[in-house]
């Protein structure tokens, strides 16, 4: 929790903490070889985001270190929804969240809901199994 | 829609989207009399988010004017859920969000949740009941 | 200056104040007629910064009202500086800054700085006049 | 340089380079043993930014790995000047910042600058020697 993330109650700024489940959501893309920054260059489709929510538990106080878990909740014919659990160095929940993001795809004026593409579904889907596992 | 609040693909992070939600918040309650600032100030009392939440129907470009509408939605004993609508120039809905705020209050090393203070329970009713009538 | 731009010392973040600069320097260049999110979508062209830097002399404060001013401080062939003063409810300056900008156009793999075009450059000289006569 | 930190044009938005300058200055801090929310919490006094500047060199896009390395630049009886350099991948320097930091104390309603704490001073020195053996 960086100077820049804690507002003037000395906490985290509830909207940051979507900057950092995103940052988990693009380390994990990078992860499992489908990296966001390759997806955008190459044009091909898009994966925006239709919904995000996050519940506060405690307060994340600056200085203070958190670990963000990620996890694959589902994953629909177009879509996907990621879950995220913030915990603190005591290994206690300070936040939960989840995203939910579709992939479209098509003429750029008009981009609509595509099926995810197989590549992108297969590593979806291992990665929930070995989550499973756990 | 500022250019830093757009990402690589040329629309809004959906994580800006709460910054300007938060906005909306702030500006609404300096103005029906309850300024944010003040009360972290006198340090009575906190209202931290407990639950934020967005979805995103269309994408917000870079330098599109979008404008943001509250609502009082919800007014319980200790919390209230305020919901935001996010329209472009053309009176489309491009978002929409909610957030649920808690008054803490109490000794600083314990803050729990106390029923609001009444002149905010008062003002937040004016409010929806204004709102109510529109 | 909003709760998010301050930190937990309930002052602005220093880094915050060059996205106020960059929203007072995205609003001028709307008003002169040369909006950026065009200028980014034709593909014409691009304005990037190459220096930016800031004088922080009072603490700006959750809740304060400061107002950006923006200058045209000098015109290059393919770069222009812009300054900015902000400045609190009183009249007191409580930062100042600058921000150089060239501009960059050619083939994309290889763009280099070229001469500021012609409508932008008569844009931003009528503007100096218009401010040297203040 | 993560999905957030670049803007439309696809590189990095340039005040976000201050936020990667302080998350430097703050991983610093912890490291010599003078944590910024230690001190922020312990109310003692404050080292607020006077100054800050930065030049850029190279865009820096999504997805590409940045590293930030810092060094004390200069020190003052009352303050110090960090300055830092952001290397890609292969080693070319992208851009380059600075901020000068003075130390505040004093009764809270009129913080002068005051010569820096002995310690801070000495652990500042270390790395100062340290850092010119190199």
């Amino acid at each position: 929790v960086a100077l820049h993330d804690v507002d003037a109650a000395g906490i985290l700024f509830f909207g940051h903490l979507f900057r950092h489940a995103h940052d988990a959501y693009e380390a994990f893309m990078a992860d499992i070889g489908f990296p966001l920054d390759r997806l955008i260059r190459e044009g091909a489709g898009k994966l925006p985001l239709v919904h995000a929510e996050a519940d506060y538990a405690l307060p994340m106080r600056h200085g203070e270190e958190v670990e963000a878990r990620l996890q694959v909740e589902s994953l629909g014919r177009t879509s996907f929804t990621l879950s995220y659990r913030f915990l603190d160095a005591a290994g206690r929940e300070c936040a939960s969240a989840s995203t939910v993001h579709v992939y479209l795809a098509g003429d750029p004026s008009g981009l609509t809901a595509h099926p995810l593409p197989k590549v992108l579904r297969t590593l979806l889907q291992n990665w929930t199994a070995v989550s499973a596992e756990d």
